[in-house]
């Protein structure tokens, strides 16, 4: 279950845990509402994985953002959750709440990339419904398959398992500063580069290739902090802060100290994969993200202590210093 | 596919048609969007029935309104779309959207609601998203199974089929007209039934039970005229006034003129069923509904010529005086 809210009287987890955790009737394949997906089993041996995003005006996107922009957002919001359980998306369903400024050119323009999207990742529209509203809100509830069976989960157990993590981290939350106006690059390729980042994001598609070989799989959408964070529920681990992926763009920004690494950990939709594993698999896991194309890093690995602990002098093995990111 | 936008520029048969039609892939689940649901085929003789659908504040309630009555609308409007594709429901997911004034009362008494609906219709909640917004919205996905592999359809073909009705029809649309202060009927008790009526929608359970014996079978969202002529694509029909079922309370209102019986058939949301069916099925359908406790009236048959025909002479057999209901 995605959670967004924040509310000063009421959180999210009061909201999951006090009221809604009675309402799934303790069926194994809501996960007790700690995932971002749920299965459904159709037969002894055949799961239907589901998630379900809701984007609103606001606070997802601006007023008046481009319609390509949000169709991207309300998929790969979506994807990253049934790329991270391990599922291949086949099939969608909408919920559109519509004010009157969408017009005939918003549509065209919104169905004709969610149309791109669907070809390029292979799914289809199962129906939906239409409801007029003041604000632009979508909610889309996907439905995906899985391969022998595996659903992965978000919570790691185990120490000493490698934390990897797809992609690079960042250059979507740095997009959002600058539209908001929060840092200035003075340079128009870079804020042009970062801006697209934040409009058009990615997933990482390459979870149901690696799944069989990952003990917990999470995609990024609180921050790497906030969601590995999740993930570990009972052990902590170790980053190493030399190691985080980031765009050489993004490290220009760092260089001329318009941000630092540290706020970016914590922060930004990446949609990219936070993946935890043996380390028996290592080789095998950089041999599959090659065959992928997918750029895959080894930022750290899980402890026995609490926490999540950044290691500033790059030693991942033996770790000297540790610096408690709260 | 479900839709109540109304917008001067751009209409729903617009928004899916122009639009939304080439998302389907031309998959025979959806479809192709003229059904309120559709159904995912998961092995050759399985099949899971998909509905989805939303309520807003202002427009499907107002607000402020008592969770239970929010709780029982958004139920309501799902299970009667999966009721008449003649599926039992079994698991849904929720996006809510939730304004700053829902406090932990509001959620107590929403999920208890809920629970109280999941528990006497069994079925459960596998996961959703939780979104803060300025007005409360709330999409609902609901999955459902069907026996024999038998999904129905909206679309009748086919002369002299029995039309048949569920229930009673009219009552929440007194209730939103007294809510609205467009009636006022001087009487606290009659006042108290109809506002019952409006906030406690109650679905037709039975579409499952008799889809066997059906043509084809659609909920009533819409008034009863609407969704008929929905159903009617090639054929019209004719309907005799005199039978359509309704409330010793609304006959009152009637007798009374507070009310014409021909604006009821436009308008409102009963949840009630139109099932139309084959002639020699009569008797079974009515054993059905009697072992089912449910009430149902025969109230017309499909005819040749398009359009709905109101028989005002009482003579189902040989109407002898047609007016056209446009």
């Amino acid at each position: 279950m995605k959670k967004k809210i924040h509310n000063s009287q009421i959180t999210e987890k009061i909201i999951i845990n006090s009221y809604l955790k009675k309402l799934n009737f303790d069926k194994k394949g809501t996960f007790n509402f700690e995932n971002d997906a749920a299965y459904i089993q159709t037969l002894k041996n055949k799961k239907i994985v589901i998630t379900t995003d809701s984007i609103s005006e606001k606070i997802d996107f601006f007023k008046f953002d481009n319609p390509k922009s949000i169709a991207n957002k309300i998929i790969a919001v979506n994807l990253s959750d049934l790329s991270a359980m391990g599922a291949y998306p086949f099939a969608y369903s909408l919920n559109l709440f519509l004010p009157v400024y969408v017009n005939r050119d918003w549509l065209k323009n919104f169905t004709n990339e969610l149309y791109r999207l669907q070809r390029k990742y292979n799914f289809y529209l199962i129906g939906g419904d239409i409801s007029k509203s003041k604000i632009l809100s979508i909610s889309a509830t996907f439905f995906g398959n899985v391969k022998n069976n595996k659903v992965v989960t978000q919570s790691s157990l185990g120490l000493n398992k490698d934390i990897w993590v797809t992609g690079n981290i960042g250059d979507s939350y740095i997009g959002l500063k600058i539209l908001k106006k929060k840092i200035n690059l003075n340079n128009k390729k870079l804020n042009k580069y970062f801006i697209n980042k934040y409009y058009f994001p990615k997933h990482s598609s390459i979870g149901p290739k690696i799944s069989k070989l990952a003990s917990s799989i999470k995609d990024i959408s609180d921050g790497l902090i906030g969601d590995l964070k999740k993930m570990l529920t009972k052990n902590g681990a170790i980053i190493d802060l030399s190691k985080i992926p980031i765009s050489k763009n993004l490290e220009i920004i760092i260089k001329n100290k318009k941000m630092k690494l540290k706020n970016i950990l914590n922060s930004g939709d990446d949609y990219e994969l936070i993946i935890i594993s043996n380390r028996d698999f290592r080789n095998q896991i950089i041999s599959i993200a090659k065959n992928n194309k997918t750029k895959i890093t080894l930022i750290g690995k899980t402890i026995k202590k609490n926490g999540i602990f950044l290691d500033s002098n790059h030693s991942y093995n033996i770790p000297r210093e540790f610096d408690h990111f709260s």
